[in-house]
């Protein structure tokens, strides 16, 4: 049970799980984030989706949010040829993960966001540029860390429950690879029985 | 000079202060940040305009964000009939501050949700609502305070500055009041020269 009385899903008997169960509490503020993350991670951008669901996976572990780690280390897996040992590496040994030394240094930066703003240094974005990283590919990399820090603290503070199962991840990963992020809300608000 | 490169404005001759400057680099993003903060912090609620910005700059200022603490701390204050002392004691004595015992129990929410979501417990919620807080009242205090983890590792984690006098400040947060987040950025936008 959340620390708030959120809608019951009717398949589950309980509320939809993680940042769902508050989303289909407060649809106002689920759209607008529903696009942040639209444009972030699936929106045009010379990263791949693989790579900023990476980034989205590695600071979800950081902040030591099951759900959100979970969920968009399934959606990185699926962008990424399938490869669970891939994401689990860049959780727990991101520097001896196999990614690119631009991706390396993108998640420095990330990790530094995820501490605090001021923890990143002008030598971490001197890295990434050394790497190859533009200025939009670093303004990203900053704000999807930003917005997981956000995520996490949503999904966390309100005491929404997880699943378990790793298929139920999976099975969800692969319907927001195919619709993208506001369509799953949109799908569990259209079922929420008050 | 930010980290990345930013639209310049011209009447300032370099970016444009805190958020406004990534903002202005990013306006797909900008978009749905804006329309967030507008929901939450200006949309209808049982909790007034003054006391969601009072809990937007306790937790700024935790997070140790000079601009955002600043921004919002006038923006506060405008609503609260410029009590100025008052936003400086949220700041740094809330539980002497002369506050309702709701608005402490929600500022010690806040504060936990910056700390982390997993610092927030069920006796904290509790407590808000032996004070009266309703549901929507605790979910909106939880996403303004993790709302506020991202907009100010945002503004630090890209190395944007932020103005001293307080003057200007004021003046912003009297253009927040009278017309609202999106239209300071779209303003910003308008007059940008790359």
């Amino acid at each position: 049970m959340a620390y708030i009385d959120l809608p019951v899903a009717p398949a589950l008997g309980r509320e939809f799980p993680g940042i769902v169960g508050p989303m289909t509490f407060r649809p106002e503020t689920a759209a607008p984030i529903n696009e942040l993350v639209n444009v972030l991670l699936r929106g045009e951008s010379t990263l791949s989706r693989g790579e900023r669901e990476l980034i989205a996976t590695h600071v979800s572990w950081r902040n030591d949010c099951f759900f959100c780690q979970t969920i968009h280390g399934a959606v990185a897996a699926a962008q990424l040829g399938h490869d669970e040992d891939l994401v689990h590496s860049v959780k727990t040994d991101w520097l001896h993960a196999h990614i690119s030394p631009k991706m390396k240094a993108l998640l420095n930066i990330a990790g530094k966001v995820q501490q605090g703003g001021k923890h990143v240094t002008e030598d971490d974005v001197a890295g990434a540029r050394s790497h190859g990283a533009t200025d939009m590919e670093i303004h990203d990399t900053v704000l999807i860390a930003a917005v997981f820090c956000m995520a996490n603290r949503y999904v966390d503070g309100l005491g929404t429950w997880a699943p378990e199962n790793p298929d139920m991840y999976r099975a969800n990963a692969a319907e927001i690879v195919a619709h993208g992020y506001s369509a799953v809300t949109e799908t569990a608000s259209a079922h929420v029985s008050r």
